[in-house]
């Protein structure tokens, strides 16, 4: 079938609007007509070239909602008509990772997700006969997409689209971070280094919390009243100091913050949102994610004097298990999904998604295939 | 009073034996006479020069065990006659972090200490009318030492100072480290990098935890048979092998380990112990103590895929609190010291217990005040 999608045919280009050709979906398989997508910096990372695993020509895009159209052999939880959130961390529920109880790191479809195609190592994508690669497993820049049923949680048919997709991502992993990575408790501190949507959701999940101070830091001091609007009571751009963050923090707190996020993927940040957590019991967790060949470091010290560095990836969320929950949550206003959504536009105008979000305007901006 | 003491009088020179003049304890001290005390790394470490906290003269060694001769104004907890281990780590019961429940790392006596000065500023030490420092709160390198009531424990006055000097510092932070800071469980796999008191002492906490599979990595394959006496199971020099050490226990294991431990303090072997722990929930505990300005890195994506990179001092044991009944285990022989120490010899001879350790034939060396 033909699908209207937008092709990344090579680093550093714009995306291009096409009408690529699309299989129908193999055993394990299911076509998912895709009603709205997030725009994230992931996929700008991918698009930029920096992305070590990226491969070209691509159909980016991983933080969306759909309905199921059409299932493969031996798909069993799901049939045409439900609505879905691609995963790009799968749930099998049997591999040792997903036994374990320990991770959501599920091990099924990482190997090909990787490499850009479907399980059995071909793609379902195709323009002018030649093959377009997947990307994260979920491809959401396209009308159709093809995804495997164990990287799809099925949610709330009454749920909105416009806002859920954001769940695909990035406001999930934030909120996830905060419960399942740190565990933030009642009254604990908690710094969050940078008001992209990820930093934005950690705010929202540690005030879910009940943590007591929750300062915030980004250059870009705009950020400032919507993180103050989810519950954010200190406010630091880094510009206005002459000293390290992590020493303002330190200074502001006595001994430093109980759980420091950092959610840029800036290897420096990250530095400093380790060296801003409290002597003794502190804890970092890195969220962003970093250019090729950069590294993290600290001195010994910091972790011998009882810190923590650890991450995050989909917020330790467990997607087909959890995800049409915080779904019911969002429904319920436990979650505020539509303050993110600062932009919204049809398909054809995405790279002006990518430039909104490079000059910092947006928080999201959602496509949404049905205008 | 006088006492014989072996005293650094400067960095990179063996130390002198001589008499020193000690003051009596002041409000909050305790005089103890030290029995036996061992010479463990970080003694070297200071000596060497390169401890940036580091001053000279000083009066070294924190690995002992003794007995209280006289108390200072308002001591309540000991009395003359009581056997004591100093601490290098105190514990008040009253600040933030004893009151925390999460760390034992009290802040008491900490500022004064690092200085090597008595809580009041001053020394109990002097040579020939000069000041003395102290070293790391417990100085057990003097027979007369003057130590903080918050920085000594009282223990089982049926113990043999010979064995139990030594959860002064290397084995309780081995065997603590395992049960407090990396809480390993039964059937968990472990990997401990270097087999000095301390990764022995790893060795035997591992085995008390039941963990199933006990790895062991030294450069020293002459360590590897005390190793087995108390339970590691795998054993590797990684100099048999042309590729980093990280990956051949992770294609060892399938997936890294669920705990491993830097017990040597160089920053490369931080580096290889994080990235040998398993996907999605290993974790890897510093405990050596790294040179001054020496930094760890490793890339981000280690932790993103849900490694988790923490410290430890002193095994995260609460000395006043938990040292006794470590004394109790050892006295039962469910910690085991007696393997440790390989050599004993009187104060004059402390060079030689330096040397001994520097040449890897010792694990401990207890210099003995009695011969």
């Amino acid at each position: 079938m033909k699908s209207r999608a937008a092709v990344a045919f090579g680093p550093g280009q714009p995306l291009q609007i096409v009408e690529v050709d699309v299989e129908p979906p193999k055993a394990g398989e299911v076509l998912v007509k895709i009603s709205h997508t997030g725009v994230c910096h992931t996929d700008a990372f991918t698009l930029s070239g920096e992305d070590p695993e990226g491969v070209f020509p691509a159909i980016l895009g991983h933080e969306g909602a759909g309905v199921v159209v059409e299932v493969g052999e031996g798909v069993t939880s799901l049939k045409p008509g439900d609505h879905v959130i691609p995963l790009y961390t799968a749930e099998c529920g049997e591999c040792l990772f997903c036994q374990s109880g320990k991770t959501n790191l599920c091990t099924s479809v990482r190997a090909t997700q990787g490499k850009g195609v479907m399980p059995d190592g071909t793609t379902r994508f195709s323009y002018n006969g030649q093959p377009i690669y997947h990307y994260m497993g979920c491809s959401t820049f396209s009308e159709y997409t093809v995804v495997a049923e164990v990287s799809l949680a099925k949610i709330n048919p009454e749920a909105n689209h416009e806002h859920v997709c954001l769940l695909g991502c990035g406001v999930t992993t934030g909120i996830g971070a905060v419960h399942n990575t740190a565990k933030v408790q009642e009254g604990d501190s908690v710094a969050v280094f940078g008001l992209g949507g990820i930093g934005l959701a950690v705010v929202q999940g540690a005030r879910q919390a009940k943590a007591g101070r929750i300062i915030v830091i980004d250059t870009n001091a705009d950020k400032f009243e919507l993180a103050k609007q989810f519950g954010a009571t200190d406010f630091l751009n880094p510009k206005d100091y002459d000293r390290p963050i992590q020493q303002v923090i330190v200074e502001m707190t006595g001994w430093g913050v109980d759980h420091s996020f950092e959610c840029i993927g800036n290897v420096d940040v990250m530095r400093s949102a380790l060296e801003c957590a409290h002597r003794g019991w502190g804890q970092s967790v890195i969220i962003g994610v970093a250019g090729a060949g950069k590294e993290i470091s600290t001195r010994p010290f910091q972790l011998v004097t009882g810190r923590k560095w650890m991450g995050t990836a989909f917020g330790g969320v467990k997607g087909r298990s959890q995800l049409p929950g915080m779904v019911e949550q969002s429904m319920k206003g436990e979650i505020q999904l539509e303050p993110f959504v600062t932009h919204t536009m049809p398909l054809e105008r995405i790279n002006e998604a990518f430039d909104l979000m490079h000059e910092g305007k947006s928080i999201r901006t959602v496509v949404n295939f049905k205008d």
